[in-house]
């Protein structure tokens, strides 16, 4: 998808609201499995639950979000067997929901030849995604590999939403540039607003408008709004470019796990609403 | 294993030889396919030609090393079938090399919960490894679940063997550390020498002294040995920990695709013996 395309899908639904499936055997309703033992085989129950809540969570979601944002640790956990889960989630997406643009979180990154292995696990044969996220610790011959696809994203992690984004990714160097703004700096020296976005986290406030410095045009993937405590509205404030919007807002437990009974998906397609209401009254600002 | 349960290895073998398996459908002896054919099904190929030919290698190598390193991003390339070969390697090593070290190189870290679910992956249920790779820009609460699991390492990235480590690890800060220094330091106090390594790349060459002024105890996991143009000497002079030996020096390319020939395994054999005798010289002196 191109960054044309992806600002049109924004507009249409009023929404830049991606919805994480960090999908958790541990926090399914319980009448899921019952309803998966009829239709999956006893060895095949794992794939079932994964695949049976994820494609009842995007139903129920897809009319208010425009992303999703499956996360890799979640089905990786759970073998082949959940990895399967993934292809198929991001099969059906593709099959029944071509509009929606697909990030797949794996924060990857290796040295050259090893990432054009990553690069083609997530961007070539049938399932394909369209866009990875990529940790910057290793330099330019570690992201470059994901570059060269034609209409497909690196999102490159610039200051993350957690605890841990203070050890290093502040860190200022001898001119007072923090580390988090050097690899802004220095990655666009290997991509461009087109093929790459920031993992700036929702937590991180008024820094939103340091990056915007740097980084004007570029879309940004916000996590950490809902559970991990960003505002919308301050990042929105700080960080949105206006009329192309640039910021992808994820929402992953708030929303898959916003409810743990039968009615998970309903809830959960409520939740994503209330989110692309708030994005709406926020467009028309 | 444990750290003196490593060295022991290391001793009794006189070698800390770290074979990596980066295994490549594209660079495979032609032919192995006539051969997996006979045995497994036409959709099993993949995963077929994949296990046969680690096995094979591990057979060859496995008296002339200390440890295996499986790089996820060549299993997952092939989507769930290349994972569920990955699955199997381990397991054989396990059954059949229980005393081998087993190091998935996955280069993984994200925030807590997350990090938390990629332990799971690889430290619990069936297939167990010993160690695996981790990639430090997400800082504390990236790491540390990885942390909590009895006789278990984390081998986080410090100073690595591409070119790409120039552009962010080298950093200096005001009082003029680089930041692959401030990795080393501030992990130890989220591990210790006992279930924490760190990545050199035995490109780095007269690093090796500044990196053990500031982890004299740990052990170094040194890729590019061999097809990335380190030196095995140099490593060992400025690296090694006298006794302990504190090195797990990794060659793939060189070792597994010595040959693509019918006579793959053997080659790959006489490579390991070959850096296994150089290694036992050294310890010698």
């Amino acid at each position: 998808m191109t960054r044309k395309e992806l600002i049109e899908q924004i507009r249409e639904k009023q929404s830049f609201l991606c919805v994480g499936l960090d999908t958790d055997l541990d926090k399914m309703p319980k009448g899921l499995k019952e309803i998966v033992k009829k239709e999956y085989e006893e060895e095949e129950l794992t794939f079932g639950m994964l695949l049976e809540f994820n494609i009842r969570i995007i139903d129920a979601t897809a009319p208010y979000c425009v992303a999703y944002k499956p996360n890799l640790a979640f089905y990786e956990s759970l073998g082949s067997m959940g990895v399967a889960a993934y292809e198929e989630t991001v099969d059906y997406l593709r099959e029944n929901y071509p509009d929606h643009f697909i990030i797949a979180d794996a924060k990857r990154g290796d040295i050259g030849n090893t990432s054009a292995m990553y690069a083609r696990s997530f961007f070539e044969g049938e399932t394909q995604v369209d866009a990875l996220t990529v940790a910057p610790y290793m330099g330019e011959d570690s992201v470059t590999p994901f570059l060269g696809y034609q209409d497909k994203w690196v999102v490159l992690l610039a200051l993350t939403s957690n605890k841990g984004s203070h050890d290093f990714q502040l860190t200022e160097d001898k001119e007072g540039e923090r580390l988090f703004e050097k690899v802004l700096k220095v990655s666009q020296q290997w991509g461009n607003d087109e093929n790459m976005m920031y993992v700036v986290g929702a937590t991180q406030g008024r820094m939103f408008e340091d990056i915007r410095k740097i980084a004007p045009r570029h879309f940004l993937l916000v996590p950490g709004v809902g559970a991990q405590g960003g505002s919308l509205e301050e990042v929105c404030q700080y960080g949105m470019i206006p009329g192309d919007i640039g910021l992808l807002v994820n929402s992953s437990r708030g929303i898959i796990y916003a409810s743990q009974g039968e009615d998970f998906a309903e809830v959960a397609g409520q939740k994503a609403h209330e989110l692309q209401q708030q994005m709406a009254k926020i467009m028309k600002q």
